[in-house]
C-alpha cells in the first residue's frame, strides 16, 4: 500500500454550517458541493459529508461522534509563531459567527513547537502549529 | 487560512501494535519515531500519538474514544477497481494478525466509484477507493 492519504472523510451535523465555517471564517472554495463538499488540499481532499451518510457508507453505526475527545486532532502548519496568533486571533474574534471556537491558546511545547487548538463548528479539533522541524515550501506543503 | 492539511494527528492505544500494523501490514517507512511515530505521505504527515497525549495536548478529555464510527474515515485511492481487490484480499487474508479486519467488501457506489472499508487496530475506518473522477498523478496524489 503505498504511502500516502487521498481523502479525510470528515462527518458533519450539518452542512450548511459546515460551509460556512470553510468557506466564510477559513475562506476555503470547494472542489465539489454535490452529495459531498469537497475541498482540494493539493494532492489530497477534505470531503464533508453528512454524519449518517458516512457512517453507513463505511457499515458502521450511525450516531453523532460524543462530544471532546475523537482519537485524532487536524493540524494546520503554518511558517511562524506570529502566523499562529493571528490565525487563533482571527477564530478568538469571528469563529462564534460560525460555530468555531478556541479551545487553547498558543504555547511553546516542550519538543520546540508553538501551537494552538481550535473547534469547528461539529466539535473537531484542529491545531494551528509552527514547526520548525517540519519546513514547508511555498505551496505550504511539507517538505522533508 | 490557507487551503491545506498538515497532519492528521491520530491517536493509538497501544503504538507498538499501530507501528506493526502501518510497517508491517501496509509496507510505510516512519519519518519519525521518538515521542509520536510520524510517516510522511507527500506534503503532509500522519502522525500517530498515544490517546492520553493527543487528548492533552488538545485539551480535551483523555478516554479513548468509542467503537464504530468516529465523525470521520480515511481513503487510500489506488487506479483501478483491480487494486481495490488485490488491497482488500491482502486484509482479509493477513490483516488479522495485525489487528486489521475488513469491515465492507468493495461495492460499486451509485456516484460511479468503487470501493470497500477496513478497520485499522485503533478501529478507524480506512475506505479503498476507486474514483475515476479522482485521477491520481504518478506519485498517487489526486490532480485536478
Amino acid at each position: 500500500m503505498e504511502q500516502r492519504l487521498s481523502v479525510f472523510c470528515l462527518g458533519t451535523g450539518d452542512m450548511a454550517r459546515a460551509r460556512r465555517f470553510y468557506e466564510g471564517l477559513l475562506g476555503w472554495t470547494p472542489q465539489q458541493t454535490e452529495g459531498i463538499t469537497a475541498y482540494y488540499l493539493g494532492g489530497m481532499m477534505l470531503a464533508i459529508a453528512e454524519h449518517g451518510e458516512l457512517a453507513a457508507d463505511a457499515a458502521l453505526g450511525a450516531q453523532a461522534p460524543a462530544a471532546g475527545y475523537r482519537g485524532f486532532t487536524l493540524a494546520h502548519n503554518v511558517a511562524s509563531e506570529e502566523e499562529v496568533d493571528a490565525l487563533l486571533t482571527l477564530v478568538e474574534k469571528e469563529g462564534s459567527t460560525y460555530g468555531a471556537q478556541l479551545v487553547k491558546k498558543a504555547t511553546r511545547a516542550p519538543w520546540g513547537g508553538y501551537s494552538g487548538y481550535f473547534t469547528d463548528p461539529d466539535g473537531n479539533a484542529w491545531e494551528v502549529c509552527f514547526n520548525p522541524f517540519w519546513p514547508l515550501d511555498e505551496a505550504g506543503r511539507i517538505k522533508i
